[in-house]
Parts: C-alpha cells; sequence; structure tokens
C-alpha cells in the first residue's frame, strides 16, 4: 500500500523532454554524450548522459550458505576491492543470464546447477542507462577458471551476516555487491520465517 | 570468517599502475577522463574515467515505518524512476551529512530529528570513483520543501514488504534506493530477532 504524499503536478507535465543526443567521445567501454533537453519549467539545459551496453553481476552461494567473492584491484579507488563476479555483455543483445554464467566460470571456475534472476540494478540514473542485471547461482561445482588476459583476481568465500557488518562499517561498498547480498538476506528471512 | 579459495598471486602483483590521466570532456557534473594504466601483465591499456565530486542519499522512515521516496522523470530512462532522496554534493568538501539533510527537506518538505549514518554506496567501481553516503532518517517533522528550480518531484510513502516486491519483481531498479531499502531490512530483521 503506497500513499501519494505530495503531488506536485500531474506527470505528465513533469516530463523531461530530450530534444538532442551529442556523441561527445567513444570510449573502451563508454560513450559520453551531450543531450541537450527542455525541463518541465521550459529551461533548456545541457545534461551529461552515458551509454553502457550493459552488464550482468552474479551472487554465488556455496552449500554452505557462503557468498563467493571475487577481489581486484580497481583503478577508479586505486585499491582492491570485493564485489561479486560481473562483467559487461559482449554485445547489447546478449542475454544477461548467458553473460553472468561465463563471468562466474571465468572470475572464479564454478558452474552452477541453479542459476536464477534475482534482480535489475541500475546503478547511475541520473546520467546513465545502465543496467546489471543481478542472478542468483547455487548448486556450485568447481571446475577451470579462465580469466580474460587483462583480469587479476581473487576468489574468495565469506559468511553473509561478516559482509553485513563490512557494509555498515564501511569496508564494503561496491553498489551491486551492497544491493545483491543485502536483497538475498532479505530472500532468506522470509524462508526463515 | 572468510577463506581463500583461489590466490592467483601475491596481491601487490596484481595491482594496476596507472601512468596518465587525461581530462577529455568537463560536463555538467562528470568529468570524462582517459587514463592509461599498466595491467599486471605487463600490457598496456586506455580506460575510461568518469570523475564525479560526490553525492549524498537519505532513507527516510516515518512513525509507520514506511520509506519515503521522490518520483521523478529520468532523461536516461527515458521515465519516471522511484527513488530515494538524493543529490550531488554542492563541493567535494561538502560533508555529505549536511547535504543528505539538505537533500530531504528540499525534495520531500521533511525535517528529522535522528540523522544516522546507513552506509557507503560506490555506484560504479568499474570506471568512477562516485561515492554516495547514505543515511537513514527518522523521526520525520513535514515542512514546507524548497525544490531547485530544475526538479519536479512527487513524494509517495511506500510499505518495506511491498517495496522490496517490486524490487524482485523489477519494478524498482535504482541501485542506491534498491541497495539502502534492502540493506534496512536486515537492521530490522535484526532487531526483530
Amino acid at each position: 500500500m503506497s500513499e501519494e504524499l505530495l503531488h506536485q503536478d500531474n506527470l505528465d507535465k513533469m516530463k523531461i523532454e530530450r530534444l538532442k543526443r551529442e556523441e561527445v567521445v567513444k570510449g573502451s567501454i563508454l560513450t559520453y554524450c551531450h543531450d541537450t533537453v527542455r525541463i518541465p519549467n521550459g529551461n533548456i539545459r545541457v545534461w551529461d548522459y552515458i551509454y553502457h551496453q550493459g552488464a550482468a553481476a552474479v551472487l554465488p552461494v556455496d552449500e554452505d550458505g557462503r557468498i563467493i567473492l571475487v577481489r581486484q584491484y580497481r583503478n577508479a579507488f586505486d585499491r582492491f576491492m570485493l564485489e561479486i563476479p560481473a562483467g559487461g555483455l559482449e554485445g547489447p543483445d546478449e542475454p544477461t543470464r548467458e553473460a553472468a554464467i561465463r563471468e562466474l566460470e571465468e572470475e572464479t571456475g564454478y558452474t552452477a546447477e541453479d542459476v536464477s534472476f534475482l534482480m535489475a540494478f541500475y546503478p547511475t540514473v541520473a546520467y546513465s542507462g545502465e543496467k546489471i542485471d543481478i542472478y542468483l547461482a547455487k548448486g556450485l561445482k568447481k571446475k577451470e577458471r579462465h580469466l580474460d588476459a587483462d583480469e587479476f583476481i581473487n576468489v574468495e568465500a565469506w559468511d553473509v551476516d561478516e559482509l553485513m557488518e563490512m557494509i555498515f562499517s564501511g569496508k564494503l561498498n561496491d553498489g551491486k555487491t551492497v544491493a545483491a547480498i543485502s536483497a538475498y538476506t532479505y530472500l532468506t528471512n522470509k524462508v526463515n520465517e
């Protein structure tokens, strides 16, 4: 049940009209654009827009209920970060489920007997249309992993409650990882109710 | 308790060395850069890097335990989205707690007697150093709101379990919102145990 507390205007009048999208520079995984938009008060603005073709991630849970995470060095933060396995789609039309299964095996060496959709995660709605589909992987089987030539990754197994403590103590920060682990605890609590 | 399952190499050898950061274009809220990096196998790569000065968000919970959310049109997705109140810092040194309190009042018209740090959320660690500090706001008091001239926002109150259903059914996708609500349910479940 939801309640509308403050209805500023009818929603149609609150729409933003995009007049132009100009591709400024194509990067290795991003395309940076300038969007010229008309905002509801009639003013014209030029906003950043980042095109990203999408990604897939996977929350692997082993038979002991531990989460399998990867630790890798992130250039954007100049340090190692603990994350769920994830990677960009090989093309905008690649099924995200296939990409999630591929990244799980490439980064961790695990295959999964049971892969189910967990949720869609949009990391930065303010300036990018990027979507990350996150899957839940169970029935893990250890195999050989096949890292991309540019990937250097350690694999670790963590207890869920310890990871939640790390989230609240600021030791675990990656957005997709925080969201996936937190949402998973909601599902498991429901089951245990 | 954690266990290292696959130790590829010693961590130091897995570091990425940044040789150069070139500012390509400054946008309205982003700066798009090209980073020249040496990856652990010695290869040189040019990667995207997005500079963002940071943001703050707030999860407002009313006396009935409902979450106060804002609905606004997002140019990146060409549709309305339901999100927790949030906004960019007015400068890289603005305390995120002050920014969170400001955005709560500006976007919803609520002040909060009790504002506590919930967690740090890094939306896109693969290519941006953006950080969003998320706060929990309780003891809400209704006041007049003062929207930025460019903001057009509705305010809604939602039950937590309904929001979690929307996350798993793909109706609620904003990353910071998914992470904040999911993590909050973990805290409340802990209290109720």
